[in-house]
This record gives structure tokens, C-alpha cells and sequence, in this order.
């Protein structure tokens, strides 16, 4: 018998739920290298399609040319001696070799460790993005690099919770990174439940009694997350929610992380940073919203950037106590710092070509190319899902996702049972295992009780895998009808 | 007041210590910004040296030129529709486009989430590395990628601490991430002592009772690091004190993790790795000790490669239970996968040219110009030390560090009690102030009772600053008589 088994390990490592990359992706990887060694003979389909994770890259979505330019020179700066080969023979811009040369003199070299919370010239570029974003002055002080905002969220997570009574107020549904971490921290996850009638935006009602009941159990709830643009929801929420939330978190004293990696694929409206909301109110009402701590984050893996690979990311602090940010500083010190390049890429995202500069012409073909591909895509499937039975789905407002709710006949639900799964499980399994496709059930994320959803990107290109998901609903419907 | 104060916010991360990117280090980066800015005129030095930190890119090592270009290449494959400038007018060699065009294949980009516990090719390519290194078989299912090291310690404490009462044996001195992940998990640290009379090598007898002592205690003890060649302490196991280890932790049913950072740091004597070590028990003794659960780690931050900055690492495990190693898989799920590029420098590093390929020449000149350079620093530390009153410091074996005995007169332990410092915590910062070289004080490492030191890495070129630590010294040393 091995001295560690699966029943005396640190249970909340082993309560942790994570379906993103859970048995589902699992069994579609192996497929995958069926398919790669030509061995899919047995497969009713000749490729998978990995509609389960937001990895933009794996999929249609091809890098920015400026950053990948300036990356290679990142990676080997010794091409700066070949200035004219750069120019000439590789077709790189001048503001290319600008830049690699700025970062260079800032980072040193990328095989080096950086100062824990990140490169200081990268941390002052962030600050003045955000103050071009919102209006309002950012502080590089308060500004932490990370490896990707997953690793952000554990630095906050751990810091804020004390011991099992720490609530969290969480969404549902969520990216289940939340509710993971809190497992693994043992802290308690006071979910709230997103509204699917308006769209999916946030409640205020609903927030509250979710906290007041939360509270009512001696909960100690100390934070509120919200994502937006949403993950699984794709919700882009108004201006008018995110002041509630504020409003409420400034009068229960709630500390706030706004998860806004997918800020740049909004779709409908536009987007509206808790930051800037913030600062508007503070400056309307004044003294009644100063008291608010704020911590917001982002990534380079989303958006049009997609560098998922490079583990990239920040995390901006408002308000919170210098003593308190010092032990956050002391603990990402334990990992010793973000990936470097990935922090090059981060300060490539917020301060890309401008209008005037040599790369700005293609980088912005390439930027509205996928913006446009990404609306297009989510249409598409829009459509598709709309036209299927039992399958509900409001209109695509964001980030790259559709979480329909799917409405299944009872058999199927009875056929579920029968393997120990849920029905949402049941379904996805067939899905992928008919056509290739890989997608998350709902409740991976969290769902109301009694409802099932699935959660697909739009990242995949063309529309025949489209009809493959159309033509599996069907005959699905068919058999358990 | 915020809602978070030191007082309220987890307590196990503000117990936590880290001495290396501690104070010092952030006055270091103070004086680093003053130097920078030309306002140094007021300081005493006109640089600052990191010694505090393995961290050789930032000081003197270059990076291998095969393995900058390779990445280069992946950060830019669209250098590959230009083969012809990459050959003749950049100088690239054929096989560093082949390795390239390699990794692209089985990666993807790098601009993608790779599986969560790497890419499977360059598992592959992990696995039989170690097979060479070895010469047993190695499972590419039981190695997982890491953002260095430090995240495969993270990964695997954080699965083996179930509560407070968990035991882990620790070597102390030791490099501080763990006692730091074992005071954020609430888990108890065993330390065991390492012996300085007998080169810090490792005294079975002192695991022994360390262990028998927290046993005794009533602390489930489950596990011991050992890390191999050391850090702080530079010591290189002989094979010897490795068996030792391996047959007590078969004897006790403990788990063996193995930190085997510095494993091309070897200046004295050979590397043994644990994996091997223990495969050749278990063909000399059937059955005894089959039961040994060991996870050795390693990582490209140090070495002749120093890519600290890419945050690589790698871990393979043996002998675990599956389902103990699944929970590790979601585990590392949660935050996605390890850096994408960093996995190819690993995949570099463990499969570098070899004799007869077109880099090997360079690569061969780079990694022996560099293993000397380190050899030599050494040697010209160590030969300054042994000039220092009071100073006693073991011949350098490996890894990066020297980690003198300093013996300090009574009155500088008063000057520093009445800093409410220890003393050699009042050495170093004394030491930072007049020279600009930042060292960390043996307490950031643990020491027994009553003994002072200081780690310093030998990175730093030149002997300029040598001359400065043995000026400060024995000012110092005069003005505390
Ligand atoms: C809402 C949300 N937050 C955070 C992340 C983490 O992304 P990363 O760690 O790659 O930045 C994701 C990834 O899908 C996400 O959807
Ligand atoms: C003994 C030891 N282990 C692990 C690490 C972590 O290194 P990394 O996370 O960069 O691989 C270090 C870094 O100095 C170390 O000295």
C-alpha cells in the first residue's frame, strides 16, 4: 500500500471540482491522438474539436504579427546586431525593433527572474493603459504581474480567506476556478445565482439575500466576485449593475474582484470597468465609496490577443491596506515572479501600435479580423442553437461563449441515471463521443436546480462542426424522445 | 478601515517568511532605482549586486545562443517561410530550424494552453532523458511540466499536507520555499539539521531523531525533502548518504522528494540521482523497496541554461498511486498548464545539440565556458572567505551558493539586538548599505542556535566585488571589536 492514497491526501485538494479540463477533456485528448497516430478508423468523426476551453490559438485564432515580432527578438536579442537583416530580410517594422529594444533595456533578459510583482517599466505601462481606459490615475505600486489572471486569483483567494467561515460570494455559474480554489482553500463559496431571463446580468436582490442568508449562518463574507464580460454566461453587464454591486459591496463592506479578462470581446454595449464605475462614484457622492477595495484583473489570454500559452496576466489594487498588499507581495515572492515573456506580452497588449506607427495598419487588420471572425462565429452558432429543439440561448453579448440551456426528454435523463452521471454529463458525452466536439455541461459551472445547460466557445472556424452539433441534438432527441 | 488588515487576512500566509526576496531585497531594489536614475551620489558604491538571488541572467551568464534561437523561432514561425535569411543571413544552423519545426508540431503554438500536465512530445522527450541520465525506464505519464520549480513543490505539498499535523522533513538550512508553502498550508515543518563539520552533507541519524522526536510528538510525518546539490549549502551528496535516505524512507514509508535543481552544478565528485539511486536498491534488494514514492524535480532556472525568467520545471513521479497522481493532474488543471515556452526549454534543456549537429560546437563552448566561469568565481570567493577573520566556509562542491560560518563580536550582536535584528541580519544590511552587494542572512535558511552565516551566489563577474565585501569586513570587524 503507498504511503499517500487517494483517502489521505489533503481532502480539499481531492474535493476540488475542475470539468473544464476534467474526464471529458481528458477522453477527448485521447481521441485526439487516435486521430494523430491515424488510428480514428473506429471514430464516427475525423477530428475533435475542442470547444470546451477558451484557447483561442489551438483553434482558427493566428497571433498579433507585432508581438510575435517582437518576441522573437525578445527570445534572441542577439538579432538587434542584424538591424538591416530584421529590416530587410525579415520584413520586421522599425517599431518593432523600437520596442523589442525598450523591453530589453527594461527586463534584461527574459531568462531572468524579475522583481516579484513584475518588471517595473511593465507595471508603469499598465498604470498609464488604464488611466487612458478609464480616465482616472492607476498607481504601478498597485499594479502585480502574474501568470495568467489563474494565478492572480490564487494570490487573492489566498490571501483573503482566513479559515472555513471566510465567504466568497461567487457567481453561478462560474469559471470554476472560483469554486476550485476555494475548495483547495477550504473557504466557503456563498453562490449567487446569475439571472437568465435579463440576459444573464447580475441581480441585485439576489445577491443580497444570498449574502444576508450566508451571513444569517454565521458566514463571514468578505468579498464578492463578478466576471464580466462572463464566463459561461458571456454576459456583458451595464453600467447600471456594476454600480449596484458597488454600492452594495461599499455598504456591507465587501472587498470586490472583478474578473474582466474578457474585456476586449464585447459584442453588444460596450464595456465598463469596475475600476472607472468606481472612481465615477467616488467622485459623484464623495467620502461614501471611498472605503472600497477593489482588486481587478486581466490577461493576455483572451481578447484578440489569445496568448493563453504564455501564462500572462495583472492584477490592479484599489483601496486596499499597504500592510495587507505587502504580505500579497511577500506571497507571489514565494513563486519568485510571472513568466518574463509573458509579462512583455502583457505590456504589448495595453500599449499595442498606434495609428501612425509602422505596424499599426496590420495590427489592426489582424485585431478587427478576429474581432469580426469572433462576432461572426458567435452568430453562427447562435443561429444554429436557436433552430434546435428544446435548446434556448440568448443573444451573443460577449467574451467567447454560448450557454444554452438545453431542455431534455426524461428517458435521456433515466439513461443518465443508469451511468451515475448527470443528465447535462449525459449528453455531452454522447455529443463528443458522436461527433468529436467537446463541450462543458453546465454543470461544471453550477446551474439552478432542475435546469441543464452546455457551455461551447465560438473559437472553432467554419460551420460544418456546427452542423455536426445540430445533426447529434437530432437524432439525440430522437432516441430518448 | 479596510475590510482586509493584516490582522484579519489569512494568517498562514503572514506567518509565512521569505528571507530571500525579503527587506533586503526590496532596499537592494532601492538603491538598484537610485543607481539607475543617476541619483546614487549620496551611496557608497555605484552599483548594486544581487548576490542574494540564483539568478544568473541578471548578472553575468549569457544565455545558450541554440536555445534562444530555437525559441525565437517558435515566438515567430512565420520565420520559417523565410528559411534562407534565417540560414544565411542570420547564421541560424540547420538544426536549430529543425528543432523548431519539431516542437511546432507537437506544441501547436505557443500561444496555446498545451494539456494541463504538458505537452505530451516533450514529456516524451523528458522521459528519455532520464532513461539516458539513468539508465532505467522513465514513463512519460508520470512527468508533469511546471512553471519552474517552485510550482512543482507547490503542486506537491499542497497534495500531500492534509492538516496541520502532517509532518514534512526538511533539511535546514534549506532554500525557503518550503518552509514558506508548509506555513501557507498550515502543515508542520520537521526539520532536520544538516551536518556543517561534514561538508552540510546528510546525517541519517539526525533524520532519525528528528523524525522519531515530531513521531513522538503525535505529527503524522509523510515526507522528506532533500535537496541535492544544496541550496544554501552548495553540499553534493555522495551516493552513500542518498542510499541511506532512500532506505529510511522505505523503512518509515515516507515519501521522497527530491529537489534536484542544481544537478549540473557539480563541482566535486558526481551527480546521483535519487531516481537512480533507488532503481539500483531495488534491483540489488528485491522487494524492499519497491514501496518508495519519489518525486524528483527539476527545472531550467539554473545549471548552465539559467533560464530562470521562462519559469520551467518538470517533476516525475514514481511509484504513486494513480489515483493519488489524478488529484495531481486537477490539481495543476486549475491553473491551466505550466508556460508554454518555458515547456520548450525544458524540452531544450534535457535534449540539447549533440556531437555531430551543426550547433553542437557552439552549444559545447557556451556550457563548459560557463561551467568554468562558475567554477572559478567559486574557487576566487572561497580563496577570499578563508582570508576573512572569522569567516569559515567549506570548499565550494555545487549548486550556486557559498554559506560561510560567520563569528561576529558580542557588541555587533548588541548593535543588532537594539535594531531588534538578529546579528547576521545586521551584518548583511550593513553589508548592502556600504557595498551595494546583497547577500541573505543564514537566518532567511534556518541555522542551529547560536551559529551565523550569510549566502552568497558566485554569479557576479569579476573580483571587484570581493575586494568589497573584504574591505566591509574588516571594517566592520574594527569598529565591533
Ligand atoms: C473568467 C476567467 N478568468 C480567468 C481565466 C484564467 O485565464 P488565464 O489564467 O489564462 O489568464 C479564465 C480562463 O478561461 C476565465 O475564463
Ligand atoms: C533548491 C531550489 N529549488 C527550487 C527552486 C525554484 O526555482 P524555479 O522555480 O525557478 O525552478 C530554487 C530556486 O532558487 C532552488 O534553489
Amino acid at each position: 500500500m503507498t504511503r499517500l492514497t487517494v483517502d489521505n491526501i489533503n481532502p480539499h485538494v481531492r474535493a476540488a471540482k475542475y470539468a473544464v479540463r476534467g474526464e471529458l477533456a481528458v477522453k477527448s485528448e485521447e481521441f485526439k491522438a487516435l486521430v494523430a497516430k491515424g488510428e480514428a478508423q473506429s471514430l464516427p468523426f475525423d477530428n475533435v474539436i475542442n470547444a470546451n476551453i477558451g484557447n483561442p490559438q489551438q483553434l482558427d485564432q493566428k497571433p498579433i504579427t507585432f508581438f510575435r515580432q517582437v518576441a522573437s527578438i525578445l527570445e534572441n536579442p542577439q538579432l538587434l546586431e542584424k538591424e538591416e537583416v530584421l529590416l530587410n530580410g525579415l520584413g520586421y517594422k522599425s517599431d518593432v525593433v523600437d520596442r523589442a529594444r525598450w523591453l530589453l533595456k527594461h527586463v534584461g533578459s527574459v531568462g531572468a527572474y524579475s522583481a516579484s510583482n513584475g518588471v517595473p517599466a511593465i507595471k508603469e505601462s499598465i498604470a498609464k493603459f488604464l488611466e487612458r481606459r478609464d480616465g482616472f490615475p492607476a498607481n504601478p505600486a498597485n499594479i502585480y504581474l502574474s501568470a495568467g489572471a489563474s494565478s492572480g486569483v490564487n494570490t487573492l483567494l489566498h490571501t483573503i480567506c482566513a479559515n472555513p467561515n471566510t465567504g466568497i460570494l461567487v457567481p453561478i455559474p462560474q469559471y470554476p476556478l472560483y469554486t476550485a480554489t476555494l475548495s483547495v482553500l477550504d473557504a466557503t463559496c456563498v453562490p449567487y445565482y446569475l439571472d437568465e431571463s435579463k440576459n444573464w446580468g447580475t441581480d441585485i436582490n439576489t445577491v443580497r439575500s444570498a449574502y444576508e442568508k450566508a451571513k444569517a449562518d454565521g458566514t463571514d463574507v468578505r468579498a464578492i466576485v463578478i466576471i464580466n464580460p462572463g464566463n459561461p454566461t458571456g454576459a456583458s453587464l451595464p453600467e447600471e449593475d456594476i454600480r449596484q454591486i458597488l454600492d452594495f459591496a461599499a455598504k456591507e463592506n465587501l472587498v470586490v474582484m472583478a474578473d474582466e479578462v474578457y474585456q476586449t470581446n464585447v459584442f453588444v454595449g460596450k464595456f465598463h470597468s469596475f475600476k472607472a464605475v468606481l472612481r465615477r462614484m467616488q467622485q459623484e457622492t464623495p467620502g461614501q465609496y471611498d472605503g472600497v477595495e477593489l482588486a481587478s484583473l486581466h490577461s493576455i489570454s483572451k481578447g484578440m490577443v489569445g496568448e493563453c500559452g504564455h501564462r500572462g496576466g495583472y492584477f490592479e489594487l484599489c483601496g486596499f491596506d499597504p500592510e495587507v498588499e505587502a504580505n500579497i507581495y511577500k506571497f507571489v515572492s514565494i513563486m519568485l515572479c510571472a513568466p518574463v515573456i509573458g509579462q512583455c506580452f502583457v505590456e504589448m497588449m495595453v500599449n499595442p501600435p498606434r495609428q501612425g506607427d509602422p505596424s499599426f495598419e496590420l495590427y489592426d487588420k489582424e485585431h478587427s479580423g478576429i474581432f469580426e471572425g469572433l462576432r461572426q462565429r458567435a452568430n453562427a452558432l447562435h443561429k444554429a442553437f436557436s433552430e434546435m429543439e428544446g435548446v434556448q440561448c440568448g443573444e451573443p453579448q460577449g467574451s467567447m461563449y454560448l450557454f444554452p440551456t438545453i431542455d431534455l426528454p426524461p428517458k435521456a435523463g433515466e439513461a443518465a441515471a443508469a451511468e451515475g452521471r448527470s443528465p447535462d454529463e449525459f449528453y455531452c458525452i454522447r455529443l463528443l463521443e458522436a461527433t468529436g466536439i467537446c463541450v462543458v455541461p453546465g454543470s461544471g459551472f453550477g446551474q439552478k436546480d432542475g435546469s441543464l445547460h452546455f457551455r461551447t466557445t465560438f473559437l472553432a472556424p467554419g460551420t460544418e462542426w456546427t452542423g455536426r452539433i445540430v445533426k447529434f441534438h437530432k437524432e439525440f432527441m430522437e432516441k430518448y424522445r
